[in-house]
């Protein structure tokens, strides 16, 4: 036995112990990820990487069908550019790396590896904005940018990470406004439909938004351990970029005006928080949307004659019905089983000597365990019901974990309660106070996740100070 | 009249006149890429970029249709772990990006921002190659790499690109080999059949092969104006990396040995050849293929009762057969044949009342500039028939250009003269001696491009030395 196979009996630790080992026993035993030889940097490997580009792949079609065209801007961001917006810069500066040389010389002015690339576009903009006519300016990157953070996780934070970034130049405020939401609406389809989590779509309190915006809209998911996610980020900046970089534009009645903006993006975080939705102490669960492999044929006894060559013939038969492989290497049905069943495999199919002459084959199913026998004269049929199945399952059993997780506070003694007791989301009222909410995340370690979209009135007055309520908060302590 | 439609009454150089400053005009023009902030970086526009998207996903198929994993690894490179392999280090040391603080702390170590990263996969196969079973390991990744070079241009040279890099580990030194040959074959697959441009295969000769590469495969290819372009390269590392790095494994007998490796990669220059092979004075001409747009559909008199909306029942007739769009601006007909031409757009579809009445529409070639009228009944089948015809030219037209301008020269003499009169590729036989190899270089300022698969004897002795005659080889002046 290779050492291969020898991990997929290591147990990994319970989630019920120790939440973040769990999490990291995942990432591991998986094979999504290993570590960069810097810090906090990580090595994507193919596992992990093909959910990405499954991830990549929808969301770049949604991109492209509302309009926007996919760009490349430079990594490097001379010092001078980054600091032409000061609250940007402000946010930024503490965390980015420095380029001082190049080739043997010593750079007159240093360069920023980009953390996010507002003001290459700006500058971009200014330069290529003249008329209404060029306008709106929508424009997309997928591209790797560079944060130096202190503690990091692989996905979660990271010191390096993938991602998209939307840039967009629009006529008039309303129109940004469109537009921010209607790329929060993508992002929100895009999880809730292909990854299989329920979000929480709002707003960010001013002190958590964005350096640099107006406002921020997020959309936010609740994890297995009851800590929130930011999944996804929208902002519109108004026209407070295009007052810093100069981005005018002559409207229709030849007038000079500056144009209001926004950016969105997501990023590798969101492999990070299918794990954390729906994995369990066997390890990973991939919705069938985005598995790479969505069903994984084991053979059984596959020494008998005739086992194996069945097997290929069915994978061959699958193949335009789903993503389905086949393992017909000479380890256990057993080691496989785990196997698959780490690696978070929506389905095994399973077939021996007695199925083949009963013409049956046995499908397994990752998320419940439930195993059917079914003939082979209706698998055609089945399985890509039971894929559709276990996608509707997934984010049943995700938000009914989110709900149960999801408390009302009408005080700071209720919230630290039910923080403790039944820790996930908190809603409570809020009076608009900055004080406030950072009094209760002093307290509690929980900070605001959004403003919800969707605002109920669950009591009169604000959860910290008990002055008139302004407007309900979403609450939670977050990765 | 906005600025936008303006420049495309500017006329472009005329590539006779200064081929540098026509290639210049055409990626400006026709919206290819800008400039970045940082000297020599690049912003790849929409249109370029879409190009490139489309480059990237034939040849992506073809490396997973090759049995290759995409991986995502990191930005970053400590300056010990490139310094591991000797030649490889001095190789390109000189041409880095040196990251020296994060946040706002100095590093202890110096972080070198990836010119290549046969550093970090070599670690990253040191600690996870461990059996035969594990081999052949064979990974690609789509990224970002930097190097700090001097004179730059869009595509062809610039500080940062994007590019593809495979590295691949094996068993034994014959495995590697025949990895270096497949992927040197799809190079040449995608070059010749998307792109359209005629490669020579061969081996470069020691002094031009890749840092620490036991030997380099490359296909060359030749501009318009005579000058060659590296256009796809594949080294076989024997095992000298695995050395450098201890990446060991254990064969079926037990035995401690070394792995045996490859790297390969194409870059974003592959844009820039196409626009000196195929382009014309008449701006960008783009092969069907990999066009992001096939036919621009150019109503005529459009304010014609029902001349715009049968243009728009036109393109969603013709959606699925090929990539169409149309122009619905109030833009002049003229303006946009003189765009769509200046963009490389295979196929102008004009369409007018007269049009309308007879049933028909009019094609217009990019390559030819040839008009046909054709029937509508009969578009559905001609229209992707004349772009297979546009395609197979393109390679012909590009073909016939490169044998005119290939020479046979069997000593100094006639090699200057060649290389004067008619410049392009020399054939000439070479000794295996590197010092006539650079005396050539000084003299004629061309380099040996590569030791053609296809061997000839067009001469007994070295062109340079008169010796005896080793190999052909063949140079040019190169990009």
């Amino acid at each position: 036995m290779g050492k291969k196979n020898k991990q997929f009996v290591e147990k990994i630790t319970a989630m019920e112990d120790d939440f973040a080992q769990w999490y990291t026993d995942v990432v591991k035993q998986a094979d999504l990820v290993d570590y960069g030889p810097v810090r906090g940097t990580m090595i994507i490997k193919p596992e992990g990487f093909a959910i990405w580009e499954n991830i990549r792949g929808e969301l770049d079609r949604q991109i492209k069908e509302t309009g926007h065209s996919n760009v490349s801007f430079p990594l490097f961001i001379p010092e001078s550019l980054l600091q032409k917006e000061k609250d940007h810069v402000e946010g930024f500066a503490p965390e980015v790396a420095w380029v001082t040389h190049g080739g043997e010389e010593e750079l007159n002015e240093r360069l920023v590896v980009r953390p996010t690339s507002e003001a290459l576009f700006c500058e971009y903009y200014s330069k290529n904005i003249h008329s209404y006519r060029d306008l709106p300016m929508l424009y997309n990157q997928w591209s790797n940018v560079v944060r130096w953070e202190k503690t990091t996780r692989p996905f979660l934070r990271s010191l390096e990470f993938l991602w998209q970034e939307g840039h967009t130049a629009h006529a008039t405020y309303e129109d940004a406004e469109a537009e921010a939401d209607k790329m929060l609406d993508v992002y929100a389809d895009v999880v809730e439909n292909h990854l299989a989590i329920p979000v929480v779509k709002g707003r960010k309190t001013e002190k958590e938004k964005f350096a640099g915006a107006k406002y921020t809209l997020t959309i936010e998911s609740l994890m297995h351990d009851g800590k929130a996610l930011q999944s996804g980020t929208s902002h519109h900046f108004g026209s407070g970029f295009a007052e810093a970089f100069d981005i005018t534009y002559l409207d229709e009645n030849g007038e000079q005006q500056h144009v209001h903006q926004t950016s969105w993006g997501i990023t590798t975080r969101l492999i990070g928080a299918l794990i954390m939705v729906h994995g369990d102490n066997r390890g990973l669960v991939i919705p069938p949307k985005i598995a790479p492999t969505q069903a994984m044929i084991v053979p059984i006894a596959q020494h008998k004659e005739g086992v194996l060559d069945k097997a290929y013939d069915l994978r061959d038969r699958l193949q335009n019905l789903a993503r389905v492989d086949i393992d017909g290497s000479d380890k256990m049905p057993g080691w496989k089983f785990n196997e698959y069943e780490m690696k978070g495999i929506p389905v095994r199919i399973e077939m021996g000597p007695k199925d083949i002459e009963k013409e049956q084959v046995v499908l397994v199913r990752r998320d419940t365990g439930e195993k059917e026998f079914i003939s082979l004269d209706e698998l055609e049929e089945r399985l890509p019901a039971l894929l559709d199945e276990i996608q509707t399952n997934l984010y049943q059993k995700a938000l009914a974990h989110r709900n149960e997780k999801t408390s009302i506070a009408k005080n700071m003694e209720e919230f630290e309660q039910k923080l403790e007791e039944n820790p996930g989301f908190i809603k409570a009222m809020w009076c608009g106070d900055t004080a406030c909410e950072e009094k209760i995340k002093e307290e509690t370690t929980a900070t605001s996740r959004c403003i919800p979209f969707e605002q109920e009135t669950v009591s009169e007055t604000c959860v910290c100070c008990g002055k008139e309520a302004k407007e309900l908060i979403y609450w939670a302590k977050a990765y």
